[in-house]
């Protein structure tokens, strides 16, 4: 990265890079490695980046400004229309599946073979960063284009895929075009209405097929493999200076309703020993959440992120409090241990403030375990080109945690600058996303031998 | 009362008088005292609060199901004409003043005497209760039927008045009537829009004059005293079996707002170490300000009872919390002292959470204290009739503490079945309104003797 460009990229990194100063040292992009001149080319990466933060950009922004690109807006219709004219520059076929996921396909010496996959998504959350699912599709693009320039044909194919509708923004229920693919759609999804049309309207904006959505599915065994590049959206890398994280699964995500039931009364005439404060309990049951899940070794967390209090008025004693209690973490055993405990403590804040306490399980996902075996492709592939990597669950959702269920599964994250993600100021150093980029290939190439 | 009815009223009170069986003891209405046949009709008093229930009764409801008869709606407008028909019935004629407020001249033996005023309100809140202001206006009108029924002319003119808008659901800033009539009233007053109309055409609408608004303010001294028969809103007087409360003044109301923050970031990827969740603590500030007022002797409270998260999604930590912390007291001295000891903890609560915590005036009101003397009349009218009393803060805002400003002021409460109000579940006694109605009168005739 040459001194300007970086300079660039640090300005826009704003306040969250001004608050360490660890974070202007970036990985050095290493040379070495078995087959260093097959490599995503760094320079392009960046451009395209910068090129496809324009659409769903706010008006009068610039990069920093992150972007809005909700699934089956305008901003993404475009987005994907960009990325599309680039892979067919790039002289690969942009094919649309039912569901309004894009294909990539490049031919192997055995077509027999089932490809190996890889890609991530375009689409954003509202205010959105430009790192978020981008870094992943223009890599694998990218990857592709790499092994052209180099001449190498794989034995077995190659695909690469632009997931749709990954952020869950739209529709209630999130429908990601990698749920749709792993077989996961029910009839009630397609009708659901958001922001003025039908998910199957919405499928139809960007070139899917509604009627024939379960042309979408592929069978278990169609891959021989999915890769996953995409930004920790967690500082985890970042602090402890880490190049490369080798993902060893997404998270189970379990979620769970709070509902407190007290009294609500007049703040005023209502004397402080005989008060029934919903209020009072959620506080010392968010206390309690937070004490429990950092109780236990590991990297499990706990958020009581959602707080609907009533009346919610200066002027009455809150007589019920609906919140939520969101727990994260590999192993779903310890899920149920951490829950068991936060319920032990709500009883206790229950009869302490007396009121009634229910916490109920609102469901989750089960963990999606990443294939041991890709693990380490993934770890050597980096370790060869002089990348340090850790081994580290993903907190996050991810088109991977769908693909897991047809095929072995490999996710590869790069450093989020002060862990920022969902939001403007999301921020990976260019560096950093042309490293992950060739890991990606690495791993690719290195699946493809074995 | 006879047992059926008193059995009628139990039922009604539900859940709230079951719960303690010290609540089927009612205060026995006595028959002694000077004046022994200068009473109120307890009869018509019931008679009276059941039909003017009906205005703003929930369709298909009951009594117990309570009401909402909000200033200036069109139940408000019902219930004002019934009362009115009840005055110009009793011979007493009915005045709309430029405010709105309703009042009925009983002549004295000395016109130039400044009129002994009483009454309340009956505007209420949004699903409130049938006892609140109803049996302060109907117990002022029961007590001139009593003085006419006696043959009982008092020295003063008597003044009843039912204010207009007392309590403050409409248009933001409380403007009730009797703030208007003590010459609190701002232009912008009128011209404030809620629910499709001003104030202005609000004010119109109940048959007051908006264009000629001032005309509705009194000078100081315009009375001789002010009293006001009104249910404790609170549970004291019923816990400890008392049958009448001498209010000795009406809290002083200090309300700050809170704004706490953290650092929105994603639940799933967001360490706990490194998290900056506002909601964790806003949660300690709460505890932190129950804590506070309850460790200070005396019968202060303070609430946190309107609670903002931000941005409030189950996996997003909690960037940004807005509260607000309402403190009562008597004293404003006591006020400053909490609200120092609460921002002291705030500081501790920032820096352990890694937020910022700005606290900051939202205004309030200073205390209006009762007139010691008219104090002293209530307590001796009550125990000349038998009835036990109790001195008491009121810590809920009345229309006396605008006529505080005018002349001496009184105040007079009787028990609330499980200290519940602003609730269709708010419920006094039959033989405790009349009881209520008996000392207010005893306590205007005292100060017309005097």
């Amino acid at each position: 990265m040459r001194r300007r460009a970086f300079l660039e990229q640090m300005a826009a990194a704003s306040a969250v890079a001004m608050a360490s100063p660890a974070l202007v040292f970036g990985h050095s992009r290493r040379r070495a490695g078995a087959m260093q001149n097959v490599r995503v080319d760094a320079t392009i990466l960046r451009r395209r980046l910068e090129e496809l933060s324009v659409f769903g950009r706010p008006e009068g922004g610039a990069f920093a400004d992150g972007v809005s690109r909700v699934a089956y807006s305008d901003a993404d219709v475009a987005g994907r229309r960009y990325v599309m004219n680039l892979m067919r520059a790039a002289g690969i076929e942009a094919r649309v599946d039912a569901a309004g996921n894009i294909y990539g396909r490049r031919t192997g010496r055995d077509e027999s073979q089932p490809p190996i996959l890889f890609g991530s998504h375009i689409d954003s959350v509202p205010s959105g960063g430009n790192f978020d699912g981008d870094l992943g599709v223009l890599a694998s693009l990218g990857a592709i284009e790499a092994l052209d320039r180099a001449g190498v044909r794989t034995n077995h194919p190659l695909e690469m895929v632009i997931w749709s509708a990954e952020e869950g923004v739209a529709f209630g229920r999130g429908l990601a075009g990698s749920r749709i693919v792993a077989g996961d759609i029910k009839p009630q999804d397609l009708t659901a209405v958001w922001s003025g049309f039908t998910r199957a309207e919405g499928i139809a904006r960007i070139g899917g097929n509604p009627n024939r959505i379960v042309d979408a599915v592929r069978p278990k065994g169609a891959h021989r493999a999915y890769f996953e590049l995409h930004i920790e959206q967690g500082g985890t890398l970042e602090e402890s200076r880490v190049a490369v994280g080798v993902v060893q699964g997404i998270v189970s995500i379990q979620r769970h309703r709070v509902e407190i039931a007290g009294f609500a009364n007049h703040a005023g005439t209502t004397p402080m020993p005989i008060r029934q404060d919903a209020m009072i309990a959620a506080s010392h049951l968010t206390i309690a959440v937070n004490d429990v899940v950092r109780a236990m070794p590991g990297r499990q967390v706990g958020t009581v992120g959602h707080v609907e209090v009533s009346p919610n008025a200066p002027n009455v004693i809150p007589g019920k409090v609906v919140a939520t209690i969101e727990l994260r973490d590999l192993s779903p055993e310890k899920l149920v241990t951490l829950i068991d405990r936060i319920k032990a403590r709500a009883d206790q804040i229950a009869r302490d403030t007396r009121t009634t306490i229910a916490i109920t399980s609102l469901g989750g996902n089960p963990p999606a375990l990443a294939d041991p075996l890709m693990q380490d492709v993934i770890d050597r592939a980096a370790g060869a080109m002089g990348l340090s990597t850790v081994r580290m669950p993903s907190g996050a959702g991810h088109d991977a945690q769908m693909m897991a269920q047809l095929s072995p599964m490999g996710m590869i994250f790069v450093p989020s600058i002060g862990g920022v993600s969902h939001s403007p100021r999301e921020l990976t150093r260019w560096e950093d996303c042309a490293n992950g980029g060739d890991v990606l290939l690495e791993a690719v190439l290195a699946v493809d031998r074995a």
